[in-house]
């Protein structure tokens, strides 16, 4: 079958858990990766460069967005964010599945460009469970919750229009469903048209 | 996700093994079904009705035929052959996955009447592979074997158009990738638009 690797879009709102789905997936299948950001913002104490985020200069963001170099980019308080289109073209190339943890608008935007890309959306089993979830993290209060919640029930509207959705109750369940996904998109026709060529051209 | 099973068409030139995927399959997943096919022909000896084929009349035949009864028929030797709709619906109802082993042209008749069918083409490794594995049936002559390849390179032709494709090397890696395409096949976006309305209608 391909020898090149997938790109997946991986969106869901905050709270689903998509997070612990990753790692777990990072952790079963060790040719998996996960798209790293660059960003302009300084580094934090303890961030390292190429793992949390690539960090880079302005004119150097600007230079690379100008020209192409980034798959989606965006400004958050005053400061750059994007997706950086080598390395994951690297990895690809090399067999490896790269995952883009990433929100709805960006995930629109990177599609854009790869109409290859695979597009996955992670959703809670129910509004309330992800209510609880995001109560019981402890870190928020009632106000940000609220929020949080209005914010997830708008992209779980656009969650149609990905390929897409695996719904995150048990995370082993999830992440064997996500693991499903990677193994048929690999048999999807239009990812093999070479392998067809290729047995009946051979005599 | 969704609790409708699915439909699979499921192709491939004769000695790919196609059957042997199927059996195996049938024993590991006690929900999924195997079409079976009406015809007029009189049974063989030894043929069960309902399990082999549904042996009806001609007239039976042309009267379902006419009333949209059959997914797709075709004529051979003066016998009639074809698929009835309402069992494999009542499988799908059930929840149950239904298997339909069929050759290129009936799977496209029952694509467009069933779009919504999942369509999944088995190739051979190579046509030399396929070639020996025709020669070692030891049961079909040179001029036999070479019509087979014949028409075997004209219907792996026509895989580009199938969803996916599945390279029957090994049977059992062949059998995972049919399991991998169905789960993701369960988690499509387009089939579970419901489940989307249902979380963001629940308050």
């Amino acid at each position: 079958m391909m020898n090149r690797g997938l790109l997946v879009i991986f969106s869901g709102p905050s709270g689903t858990g998509k997070g612990t789905v990753m790692k777990s997936l990072l952790n079963q299948d060790r040719d998996i990766r996960l798209s790293v950001s660059a960003t302009t913002r300084p580094p934090r104490p303890g961030e390292i460069d190429g793992k949390d985020y690539y960090f880079i200069t302005r004119e150097k963001f600007l230079a690379m967005k100008a020209s192409g170099e980034m798959l989606e980019s965006a400004e958050y308080c005053g400061n750059f964010y994007g997706t950086p289109a080598a390395p994951i073209e690297k990895w690809i190339s090399e067999g490896r599945d790269v995952f883009l943890e990433i929100e709805v608008q960006g995930g629109a935007q990177v599609k854009e460009k790869r109409p290859d890309a695979v597009t996955l959306f992670v959703l809670p089993p129910s509004l309330d469970e992800l209510e609880h979830r995001l109560r019981s993290r402890g870190t928020e209060g009632n106000v940000t919750v609220c929020r949080r919640l209005e914010v997830a029930r708008r992209e779980i509207a656009e969650a149609k229009h990905y390929d897409y959705v695996v719904v995150n109750n048990q995370v082993g369940d999830a992440v064997k469903q996500v693991r499903g996904i990677l193994s048929a998109e690999r048999c999807r026709s239009c990812r093999n048209t070479q392998l067809i060529e290729r047995i009946l051209k051979h005599d």
